[in-house]
């Protein structure tokens, strides 16, 4: 149906433009009946729906209809495939048509700033290439359905400290590299109908009135087509929302919105075309969510099911596997410890918790696996509610694992320990469990851990087990997929899309995090997850990018279409991959690239492509990325723009961040024009002499450099002090050493004649 | 004699008043004869006088006049002796006094933020109490003989990299506890007559013509009474500078100073009272030295060059000691390697140069010592002025090292590596010692480094030495005391000023040193040195305070004459150190503090108090601390003062940062009213429940607190998210989730009653 929505806007009075622009209820739009405009709603995702069962209370606490849950975003990002997250994302989207939910509240693509960030286990990676790929597939996939997104939070929402009040403080390159590319390219590549503006100020102003978040970035620079959503109650002041490019205000904030922005027109702080402008993309969207509704439609639970626990088997990353303790033999005495492994954490608290459908425990799911002859046995080994050891359980946990063959271990955070809401304030597991290791450990040497957690955890413990299998919050079907992996019926083949560190104090932020007060200020700048530990020489647990498999994958054969190009041109880049184990398995290959010598200082390397591809055993197989300027570029404060710096770059090929097993250079030239400079007089040697255009100018200056100063090399000074102290010698403290040769007078002159040297 | 300086300011013409403040050569300041104004001198030092022979070129390059070189600044506070660095510093005195210097520029009092900055050889050390401590003593020294110090380069000049140009960049806390407490507390212990203000922009302005730095914090908060001269050659704009409180413009800048400042007068652009107060300060310091003036004093160079050995024995340190392998046996077979052995590097390059009046040759010296049947040969191993190996100089070093019972090899920084004007890329050693020591090593076990260094370096190679002394830059007579150290002649009492780090990467402003461009961020902010490899829990290969003795100390029997005081107090802090060994030794006592629990982020623990005691075998004595407001206080920017929070905090007494023997806890009552805070729409729950001021009025809001929170705790939300999303809510945000019953005017009413109930 093609709708003028100009001409509705005008047939609407001030008043229900204000109304539309704030929620109804906690899920609800306001509907307009005498213009057809529907109500439509919003409602909690991102790995599953949480819809509220019956009407909506003020609170939005209310218990939810049933939903598939899937694994989290944390679990996703680790499948690091694409196709797998957007397959998610359309079932997901199925069955929000069948709830009747137009547009779905997710997904998260802040960056992990910090490992302690409660919510992390709702965002993807610390990487905003790998960040900003699947946020695109998850949007793709939920809007293939005709259900909308929303895509949060948007931005700079790292923490849960102070949320909804603290100043987060960026420095604009790190803003635009680290904290807005997830964001900018799920918006390009996907369009999600919605953004959700977050709690957080940034950089001063609120999130939900930051003009230039909203309306320059994502509007102008970046094209978005729908309307911005605040996150519930992030609104500040409405009217200065509104002005900002907010689109919807929620939840209701029972007419206290609505009043201040019709306040705010009539006294004309607000301008009218600014309000209607919010209502034009607002109705847009309704309007497509009503043109998608599906009355009719349902979903097949079961087949979700089955969908969840593919998903969650490509989301679970084998850490450690020490002589080939995985998989498990199926005729095997396995002693299976841990509350974990009946009660399984499979999903974080907060407003992403789903009521699931079904739920597979681990330890059933491991008996349906093994084979007639073999033995399974349960110990609770601890008590998930309590951080204190219980010595029964200890001691019953212990004997089953000495009466076993291999003891596998189910470990993890507690609900209490992440959540949205509030951050960790360490990154240790519960005493009890780790007690319990120790214990087992000491009696049986074949142990393999498996961890159940929304992000990296340390592992003192970790030189005593064999296996580490981290599983991550894996949905509802986490416990089917944990079995599938430790028997090997599917091979591992997720990576890490964040780092391990050894201790939480190495971690990038950590001198500032969560801030002092209401602010926290970035300073470790774009040196986030791995670019921060490359850097620093810092030897991560387990490195971004980590992952093992039971099968082997050789690399061979990089080439390029082109080692010598353009920052306008596309190079493709191939790579040969072969399955050398006996196993068929999937591979992650990286692509990351390095600056080889830059003026402003960069990160060791960077991702810039990834692709995930299945071999049998023996096969090979070939992947391919493609390059483009983005993927040499930073982000240039100066020219406001993205620049690519000319000179050489490495291409590296890696099965991890720190596994980079071929390597290539190419040289990109620049197509950028960058602006003429102004000389003055604190321009120094070392610049006019770097520059072509300026070195005629300065041959004039012979007679009053230092006279003899290159001569004057003694003991005190050396030549390369010398060298150095002319470099850095700017022309106005010339003036003393000239011994009356360079006047002010002459100076200026002098400046004139580089100033026009360099226009000509 | 008492002069009228107001009055002779008066009698001074515009033009006489102007050339006053600019010098008259490269090391002298005008005289104005009518007025009986003499000309003085400043000459460089710090750790010597480098007054150059017959006139001033125009360069300052040409040779100067022997004098004793003392060891350098980080030597010298690697004593940690106030004694030691006070007698150094009368002892220079008397030769400027001899050679007729008025002003002695140095000390120097910059933090090493970096490991690499060039010039960090001139600066005691990463730590602002250290700092400060030990450059008072400097100037007390000096100034005791009747001549002025120059304490330099104020302020945040901690690299050479653009130095001239340089706009370093740091917030205000860092600013005040980092960057600035050495200098107030060297200013207000021992009032320089002269500050030296440094070459780069702090926080956007010249240093030379920061009002803030020289005029509010230097003149009016710390009661400076002397005048400030420009590093030479640092002024950008002269009247912007006397603007700003400089005195002196160096050196000579042909008249084009003086021309412009009395152009600026005429224009209006700076007032005559500006000026005027720059004179008088100016002649105070002029007309004392001219007082002070011993034309008949000489100095006993002899006598001097043996206070250079005894300042030289405790400015090294045993870092290594494997064995007991020192000290060596005076009747030994050992072998001397490497050219260092005999040609010392005794101080660095650039303006601190001395031309020394005796020089010590270490392997000379170490021959001096040995007794009759002992064997000590020599062979030079490298080439000190190549980075290559030669393998015939290997190949004879290590047949001598053979040959020996014990290798003691020279290794070091060759000139070239650091120097005043540059700073070092990396802390690696000459490939061809690092080499020399892996061949000597393999052939030999019994292997000791002695290391001439301005700065730390890096060492792969420290598991093949038994031995590492840290020779620093020893001055002209540390051969001598090189020799008394290993032969154990003198027990070794040095302990470093500075954190040895396992990689040049680990160290705090890796990320952001030299900076980009013109700027240089100070992003780690508070966290330099010790401060940060505690904080960031990385292993130092060697932790600030550390080092090694013949002997052992026993600390026992911590008292405090208080344990609850208010911050106005002051408390005395008693240890008995026993030497529990079998020789004569110092040891140097550290004493740390720690804030319990801050709201604002503070350092693990910082030094704030330190004494070095010497005690025969057997003996013990006692060492005492006064510890005063400013040992617990932090700076609060908000109050714009340093302020201590009311709590507990551990007094730690250690032989080293990293080695704390006892410690105590104290309660400490904050006496500041910290002012009223003003509650706005976007204070928190979390703030108004933790004010008992506030909560009687917000138990008036019980019943609009979100109705049924508590209890709403469900499987999603758990009891502690809804805890802290309490805590950290907005009262604004409260809006949506009362159901109606705050709104906008029910919160304007709740914000007056909240701020009238915290002015009652």
């Amino acid at each position: 149906m093609n709708r003028d929505i100009k001409q509705i806007v005008k047939q609407l009075t001030l008043n229900e433009k204000a109304t539309l622009c704030s929620g109804s209820s906690f899920w609800t739009t306001h509907a307009v009946e005498r213009l057809d405009i529907p109500s439509i709603m919003l409602t909690d995702g991102p790995h599953g729906l949480r819809k509220q069962a019956g009407d909506a209370d003020h609170l939005g606490l209310n218990a939810s209809v049933p939903s598939t849950c899937f694994p989290s975003a944390v679990g996703l990002a680790s499948s690091w495939n694409r196709d797998l997250v957007q397959l998610v994302g359309e079932t997901i989207g199925k069955e929000a048509l069948a709830e009747d939910v137009a547009i779905l509240l997710g997904p998260g693509a802040n960056i992990k700033r910090s490992p302690l960030c409660g919510r992390n286990f709702e965002y993807f990676s610390e990487d905003p290439y790998l960040t900003g790929e699947l946020a695109a597939s998850h949007i793709s996939g939920v809007q293939s359905q005709g259900v909308g997104t929303s895509l949060k939070h948007y931005a700079v929402n790292n923490q849960e400290h102070c949320r909804m009040t603290t100043d987060a403080v960026v420095d604009e390159r790190t803003l635009r590299e680290i904290y807005l590319t997830g964001f900018e390219k799920a918006v390009k590549q996907a369009q999600p109908w919605t953004v959700m503006s977050s709690y957080n100020r940034v950089n001063g102003t609120y999130a939900s009135e930051n003009e230039y978040l909203l309306n320059t970035i994502l509007k102008e620079e970046w094209g978005h087509e729908g309307f911005v959503v605040t996150d519930w109650s992030a609104v500040n002041e409405i009217a200065a929302s509104i002005a900002a490019g907010l689109g919807l205000e929620m939840p209701s904030s029972n007419g206290e919105g609505p009043r201040k922005i019709v306040e705010a027109v009539n006294g004309g702080e607000l301008s009218k075309e600014k309000l209607d402008q919010s209502v034009e993309r607002l109705l847009a969207i309704i309007f497509k969510a009503a043109e998608n509704k599906r009355p009719e439609a349902t979903f097949d639970s079961e087949q979700h099911h089955q969908i969840a626990r593919e998903a969650a088997r490509e989301t679970m990353v084998l850490l450690k596997n020490e002589d080939d303790i995985l998989p498990l033999n199926k005729n095997s005495r396995i002693a299976v410890i841990g509350e974990l492994a009946e009660k399984v954490r499979y999903q974080g608290g907060g407003s992403s918790h789903i009521h699931p459908t079904q739920l597979d425990s681990p330890y059933e799911q491991m008996v349906l696996l093994t084979e007639a002859d073999a033995s399974v046995t349960y110990a609770a080994g601890y008590k998930l509610a309590s951080d204190e050891s219980d010595p029964i359980l200890m001691k019953q946990a212990v004997e089953a694992a000495k009466a076993a063959e291999v003891a596998v271990l189910f470990i993890g955070l507690p609900d209490r320990y992440e959540s949205e809401g509030y951050d960790r304030s360490h990154m240790e597991i519960p005493v009890n469990q780790s007690e319990l290791i120790k214990a087992v450990a000491a009696e049986q040497p074949n142990l393999v851990v498996v961890l159940s957690n929304g992000s990296p955890i340390v592992m003192p413990w970790l030189d005593d087990v064999k296996g580490v299998l981290e599983a991550y919050l894996g949905g509802q079907a986490a416990g089917g997929a944990m079995a599938d992996l430790l028997y090997g019926e599917t091979n591992p083949s997720g990576k890490l899309a964040e780092t391990f560190p050894q201790s939480v104090h190495h971690n990038p932020s950590a001198l500032f995090f969560p801030g002092d007060g209401d602010r926290v200020e970035y300073r470790e700048g774009i040196y986030v997850g791995y670019r921060y530990y490359d850097r620093k020489d810092i030897e991560p647990l387990f490195p971004f990018g980590y992952g093992l498999s039971y099968t082997q994958f050789k690399y061979t054969d990089l080439s390029l279409s082109d080692t010598q190009f353009k920052d306008t041109d596309r190079v493709t880049v191939t790579v040969t991959i072969r399955n050398t184990g006996t196993r068929y398995g999937q591979e992650v290959v990286q692509l990351y690239v390095r600056d080889q010598q830059t003026v402003v200082s960069r990160p060791d390397k960077e991702l810039k492509g990834f692709s995930k591809i299945g071999l049998e055993p023996g096969a090979e197989g070939s992947v391919s990325f493609t390059l483009d300027k983005r993927s040499f570029a930073y982000y240039n404060v100066d020219l406001k723009d993205w620049h690519v710096e000319s000179g050489s770059y490495d291409i590296l090929i890696g099965s991890s961040s720190r596994s980079i097993l071929l390597q290539q250079t190419v040289n990109v030239e620049s197509t950028t024009t960058v602006p003429v400079p102004t000389f003055d007089r604190n321009t120094t040697l070392g610049e006019l002499l770097a520059n072509p255009k300026t070195m005629a100018v300065m041959s004039q200056l012979q007679g009053l450099a230092p006279q003899g100063a290159e001569e004057a090399q003694s003991d005190a000074i050396s030549s390369e002090m010398i060298q150095a102290s002319m470099k850095y010698m700017p022309l106005r403290a010339l003036i003393p050493f000239t011994g009356g040769a360079l006047t002010e007078e002459t100076l200026s002159q002098l400046l004139a004649g580089l100033n026009a040297a360099v226009r000509q």
